[in-house]
């Protein structure tokens, strides 16, 4: 059985789940396979902002749900919904643009001879799996980036539950479900062998996962059990080094930090666990401050918080910079910053570069910053990387160590908040993501769940209407070499 | 010692080759991963374009060489040179025009507030290594398809020879070498082992191969035992269906498969390995004229010699339809075709649809087409699928099928021949290829190569070109979702 908490209280909140049976998994998959063809061919973008409005209209009872069993409170989980919501809608619009399709013509030519080429990308043949993120109950959850990508491109998803917020994963497929022509393209399982079993389904295609290094190499491992190798998108740790440089404006730099920091009790994946700061009394002063003004509060499970304070025990041999107020609730925390000097950090690794999922920090000290590009260097991937600074000129070397460790890179901001639009990149060289090349959130996540297929002289009749020459559905196709 | 014979003559084709040692193989990758920063910043393109006419002007060195190693004869290696140097002049192109950076901006909003945001592809951080193929001495070897991509993207490579032609491996990286800045961007290595320490060394970013099966699953292993899950694109094997459906013209049909099961002495990737046709006496008296007609030839080593017979020996329960005439030289086979009806090969899946690489093909007929759907859909993963027919409405569900069964579908033609254009796809479902999402041969054959990197209010002076308010190398971009 799965028991959901509220964190506030220890207690468990409303009775327990079932943990979904092998028997149960196959026929989830199996239907949502089965659910694949019309997807295919049904008006996704139109069902797609259907589902945003669902999602939206429902807002009271799911934020007043997830609040029960994450102790995120009101205004995140209001603003949670309506970023899920908006992540729908972004995918609405990426499949009216078309672009997503990339599609490609190159005419027959006499000399030399060539056949009439016309590429573009089709679903994935078979069904997304996901494994949903403890840390978001509704963005990188059931109503999550993943899900509404999958859907996007045209694949059937079945979601691995989160253990820590059951009753809102089953209430998000609900309320998804309502605006889906076929409620089996949202499937929903429950418990670690229901996703093991997952990961190893012959008709799942690819895999998504938003969740810790262990629990990526994990799916991982599994998928290496598969006879076929699927692809496997896992967003994993980050440490997300932020590096000031002296000539950094030191205004609202400390209280930026902190509220990085303890935003959602530190339990974001672009959690700020890394600060880099000239060795200056007056700075650590305001950073120790800060942080001291900063409130813990309860994280998501029992477990997380029993990871949170083992990392805090890794960390504790280091100096103690400030801790903040304790937060109230059975699972809560405290925000804890330690601080030590660039050479014993630079000793100290790659232990001390660890994540410690939480509000927790290491504040690096240096004398020379001609020293930091060779231990930034050292660094393993993360989802972000940030440098303040007012002179550009002082940061090229740094910006260009830190462009192999990160995917995204922050100029005088913090790496909390992912905006989802375009242009975001959200993923990393290794352990932040399993697979660089791609993102989990913004248009291009939709990428992950398509294949590209040529037709070669295929005939006019049976070419998908992106290939055709008319164009009926205007999108964006390069044409014998050019962009049109 | 890595031997290297004249297929014609069972005999050694010169003097041995030592394999690469443990030491040789890390001082190969150290200074391949040295020449990347000076790299990233070069004009690419124009070399390229000069690496192309280094390989062009040596066409009389390149194909006697390849002669003597693999019996390929003088048209198809002058043509495969070019088709080589084309490659390298395509990703010239791809560079200039510069859409495979994928520049990708959103500007700053006030409401909702969200920051600059720009996005675009950079260059895997690191060495890309790549395992050369036997049956294609330059396309997919030294001077191949993989080694002008990831140059192109701007990574430095270093092949894994094929021990099938070590001396045309040494002269085409000496001739890519003399046109490149730098020597260190193109290394070589000898023997399995180095292969292996190659796939596991830690500046390695991402390996392409193309060969066998095994051989995929082997550097799938070793990847495996990697700490980080580099990208593995392996393009393996495939069986090419040809589906002829009873409306197809019989014009030339015969000659046309035999021609292509024989081209190369049947060593393609693409090579027709199936043949689905009508229960029609006239038609299969028609193939097996063509194929008795067809003559054998020296396949490229004693070992792939020995596969293909292998292979037969597993065919050899079903009935042969015709043996084409033996061909001469040592390793020489003869092309064979062997015919069954659709239920026996249906009960003969999987193992009746394995690849046998060489000259030999299943020819299956059938009597009811609608039967096909569901005996196709039980084959595995193919780079190609074709289709023969003059009534594009007889092959609707067909085509459906084998949509999710290739990456590349042809319609009237033979799927050898692979155009390097815009739109080619080149891989497929797995066994295919190991990364359905790419392609090996065409324009976007350099996406495996980039990962990309965003860039959050940062200063225009330390940004990238492509992504300057002002465009000054005028690529092609996305500017507020719009694409320009």
């Amino acid at each position: 059985m799965i028991h959901s908490y509220d964190p506030r209280t220890g207690e468990p909140a409303g009775a327990p789940f079932a943990a979904t049976t092998d028997g149960e998994v196959d026929a989830v998959v199996l239907a949502a396979r089965a659910a694949a063809p019309a997807w295919r061919a049904a008006e996704r973008a139109t069902v797609l902002d259907a589902v945003a409005t669902a999602l939206e209209e429902s807002v009271e009872e799911l934020w007043r749900t997830a609040d029960a069993e994450t102790a995120l409170g009101e205004v995140r989980l209001r603003g949670e919904v309506a970023r899920a919501a908006g992540q729908f809608r972004l995918f609405a619009q990426v499949l009216r643009d078309g672009g997503h399709v990339e599609a490609v013509i190159d005419h027959a030519t006499a000399e030399p001879p060539m056949p009439d080429l016309r590429r573009m990308n089709h679903p994935l043949p078979g069904v997304v799996g996901v494994f949903a993120a403890s840390n978001f109950p509704f963005a990188f959850s059931v109503a999550g980036g993943d899900t509404a990508s999958a859907l996007a491109a045209g694949c059937p998803v079945v979601v691995k539950a989160h253990d820590g917020h059951p009753r809102t994963s089953e209430l998000s497929q609900k309320i998804i479900q309502s605006a889906l022509p076929d409620p089996a393209l949202l499937g929903l399982v429950r418990g670690l062998d229901a996703g093991g079993r997952l990961v190893r389904h012959p008709a799942v295609a690819a895999v998504g996962f938003t969740g810790s290094i262990p629990g990526g190499k994990a799916v991982q491992a599994l998928i290496g059990e598969r006879p076929d190798p699927i692809p496997f998108y896992g967003e994993l740790g980050s440490v997300n080094p932020v590096v000031v440089l002296p000539s950094a404006g030191r205004d609202g730099l400390a209280r930026g930090f902190a509220a990085s920091l303890t935003l959602g009790v530190g339990q974001f994946c672009t959690n700020p666990g890394l600060l880099f700061v000239p060795d200056d009394v007056e700075l650590l002063t305001s950073l120790s401050e800060a942080v001291a003004a900063a409130v813990g509060g309860p994280m998501l499970t029992e477990r997380i918080r029993d990871g949170f304070l083992h990392g805090l025990a890794r960390l504790g041999k280091l100096t103690s910079l400030a801790e903040g107020r304790a937060g109230e609730g059975a699972f809560a925390v405290t925000p804890q910053v330690f601080a030590t000097d660039l050479a014993t950090f630079a000793e100290g690794l790659p232990g001390l570069a660890e994540e410690c999922f939480g509000p927790a920090a290491v504040v690096v000290t240096y004398g020379d910053p001609a020293e930091l590009p060779a231990v930034l260097d050292r660094l393993e991937g993360s989802l972000t990387a940030t440098i303040h600074a007012t002179d550009p000129g002082e940061a090229g070397e740094v910006a260009e160590v830190l462009l192999r460790k990160a995917g995204r890179l922050i100029w005088n901001g913090w790496p909390t908040g992912v905006a989802v639009r375009w242009a975001m990149h959200h993923g990393g060289p290794w352990p932040a993501s399993t697979a660089a090349a791609h993102t989990s959130v913004g248009a291009a996540a939709i990428r992950r769940w398509l294949v590209p297929t040529a037709y070669q002289d295929w005939p006019a009749e049976l070419l998908p209407p992106e290939l055709r020459e008319d164009n009926p559905l205007g999108v964006p196709r390069r044409v014998d070499g050019v962009l049109t």
